[in-house]
């Protein structure tokens, strides 16, 4: 048996997120920042946005270590339909009240075919989450929107299926598809998921789409955050994205696994040096 | 560590999908037909609506041989972009008239909020599949429609995960929720999924609702189906979902896990012999 | 990708596990017992000898409700140095005399190519267990002992890697192997392991050596062991191996999942029934 | 559930490998090498002994680009039995020549208790590996010999697990143990396991021990191993053992995820780049 995915091999239509058809790695453009090229960017922000001042706080430090796009939900995923759902629109509107002040783009969670439209009103980039990543209407939908995707591994997809997932949207048009690595569950109970970087090279190995890692979701551990961010960079990743929060023990979702704004900082200093290391800049 | 989930203690609302607050098992009536009961209820047919002869073909002999429920898909979910997706709307009506013609009742599946109405108009049940167990607006809405619901277990869904999925329909008020074990994702690749039968004891131990077996899924071979469909039975399960279908080498999806008409009667004598076993009948 | 493992394609020589090279099932004999036959084989008792009064009660008792072989291990394979690792050769001298008294045979683990010689003076079958499924050393040495063998799956073995193993002992000329399922890891935890009975179905198409199931270790849950024992027969599988102790309170292992006598006379009568459903005896 | 281990909370004895009893991290001492110290130790060479040319050839060669260690297997622990086993004996003669040639110290895993005195004759570090990692015995027997140990995660094993195998051997007395991540099953079938190098931040953290990384069997991939070592150095590790070999498609195990010379050579310059980035050397 093979170890390699032949994507091509799986399809009876040639796909479009494998590199057969598209030799080059393409850049996607989140307004005036690209991602796939040779800077590494990344992406910091909130779980969930919560408040003005928990957002404002939070965006305008991370701008100033060199974070380039914000992360928040206003649409939660939550296993309980008691936990705290999110703010929805509301939370929506102070995410791009705080992206014209700040100048970020933000990149934001849709759920809901129904949501797509609104949503594509406040965000500069959709985020479709793991436990979506088969939604296959959900991902329809984000091909016919005019804005980038980043489209977040299911924590029980295989590589083949990943592909398969960004496929659904290329094949309506949209080619703005960033890949995201975010753990994959599996027997290990020590971390909240085991992060698996080996899909770095092996998506940028069969694809040409960019490809970033999630290291909060991907160890739920705010103290290994760090160690796995510069794994990631060192793996050959083109980006991050991380949850940052200015008081992660009062945070409503997530705290656990969120760097405060000093850890960020001295994270942004390290990762610039595994970056130069790897012939690359953030 | 306990080996025994506390469902009650993973949420801050008591779970109405739990044991402790309704005690005793319930039964979901689906037209005349109660899941749940000392009866054992088969919901049999294809994988997809294909044609009304093979829809018809398939369903008289399955009633005959004692199926009461009907299924079939005409929203089907793939994991490539190219690969058949069901006849839609017109799949839909093909089921009702069968359902009408034949007196079974019909299950299908529903994969985006904005079909659950035109599905209720022609469905007995909804079905929600393992790809949108965590899909949260789709399991709202289904909470809120006025039809029983199928619920299969994600491929990656712990039993509490799947127990707080079906809360999700629960807390918006629709109790007549049937789960569905269909096999998880593990690192054994002989058969399409591993059947976690255990799951049937455990769920049946937590929670109040009828709890059903799809092996076709479960195992993804057809010569395996009886062997794990009995031991669904011996196990406690309420049902079985199985893939039926009048000519399965020319099935336009999962043709390799559809029992043919001679197979599936040979299979409902030999249950008829567990379910005796377990004081049950079918 | 094919679903089905080709046990015959994945060595060079021809496997003496696999069907091809030997069609017809074997029964193996452990002194007067035959595993494989019509009949279904249940071995219990203890999961470590820890005293002539506790193995005596619990050995008669098993025998008097129809269980065909006593079980109970003199070395323990502990996760942790500190636990209890067992009586030795104290165990084996026990184990022993209760055999004679009782005129059952008894199977015992060994854990060691040094430990072989000895644990054959006292013991009727040996068992390898789950951790040392890939010890290959150790399956050597049992190939060329002059005893039936029990080899217990490997938690994180594939199907393939089973039969594999089993062929390590075949190889050397030792054909009385009896395979036995006893759960595999998987990223659930509401069950110690995930029992995985449709390799009973699997093991029995791709071997012609007898399967049996252990509900003790598969479920860790001494309340799931009867539905899950039903099962397992219902299944296909030619016996089953239980844990059972007169006062399972007081287990220095594995009490939780441990039948006590009642239940014991029970659950042999439940299967009973299940054995007459598909057409054999206990 | 808490996300993180307690290793001194599972055992009723203090665990030796835990932090709590020894605060300090150790180094382990290889002849004249220190593992666990400033320097990031390489430890290279061929999956098996093949031949005096083949290890001369390999040898020299990865000393020369700076690796410290030579590894190269005498008996192999192979899933079939008609696969290559090793040279055995043999191949350890040819390991201590070249060690005395080269002046490398050399590794060399160790599968049965009967053979460790012949194998401390001739390695300088006992590796026992994955298979074996809960081979008790063994482990003991590892913990009275005078040589550090080298002690491989088992595929299927818990971060937990791990520990207190390593407490095995540390329980008799060696405190040198290096352990290593080498990849664990997980249903992801593009690499041959999933190198989980989260387990390098989390067993520095849990324990006192040097930890290294082989992405050589974590991504069974030849392609794959340069992205992944450099990953595992950014991540934290205090070194990597790597398959190298001078003709990988001519090795007679192991070849797909062998780097030839050239190969190792460009990997070593670029690992010294992602250790100066993270304040250490190479």
């Amino acid at each position: 048996m093979s170890n390699e995915v032949g994507l091509n091999e799986c399809c009876d239509n040639p796909a479009k997120a494998g590199r057969k058809t598209k030799k080059d790695p393409i850049r996607v453009k989140v307004r005036d920042i690209e991602i796939g090229g040779r800077d590494i960017i990344v992406i910091a922000g909130p779980c969930a946005v919560e408040s003005m001042e928990q957002l404002t706080e939070t965006a305008v430090s991370v701008r100033n270590y060199n974070a380039k796009i914000l992360r928040g939900g206003a649409f939660k995923p939550r296993s309980s339909p008691y936990s705290f759902q999110g703010l929805g629109e509301e939370g929506l509107v102070m995410l791009r009240e705080i992206s014209n002040i700040t100048g970020m783009p933000v990149v934001t969670e849709v759920m809901d075919t129904r949501q797509i439209e609104m949503v594509c009103k406040y965000a500069d980039m959709l985020q479709i989450g793991s436990r979506n990543m088969q939604n296959y209407p959900l991902l329809k939908e984000a091909g016919m929107a005019y804005k980038p995707v980043l489209l977040k591994r299911g924590m029980m997809a295989t590589i083949e299926e990943f592909l398969l997932a960004a496929e659904y949207i290329l094949s309506q048009g949209n080619e703005q598809v960033v890949l995201c690595e975010r753990g994959i569950r599996t027997f290990e109970t020590a971390t909240r998921n085991t992060l698996d970087l080996s899909a770095v090279p092996m998506l940028k190995h069969l694809s040409h789409l960019p490809v970033i890692v999630d290291p909060s979701h991907g160890t739920g551990l705010r103290w290994m955050v760090p160690a796995m961010a510069k794994a990631a960079i060192a793996a050959g990743a083109d980006g991050l994205i991380m949850e940052v929060h200015y008081r992660p023990e009062e945070a409503l979702s997530d705290g656990k696994q969120s760097l405060d704004l000093n850890e960020f900082r001295q994270l942004m200093k390290d990762l610039t040096k595994i970056a130069t290391a790897v012939d690359r800049s953030i």
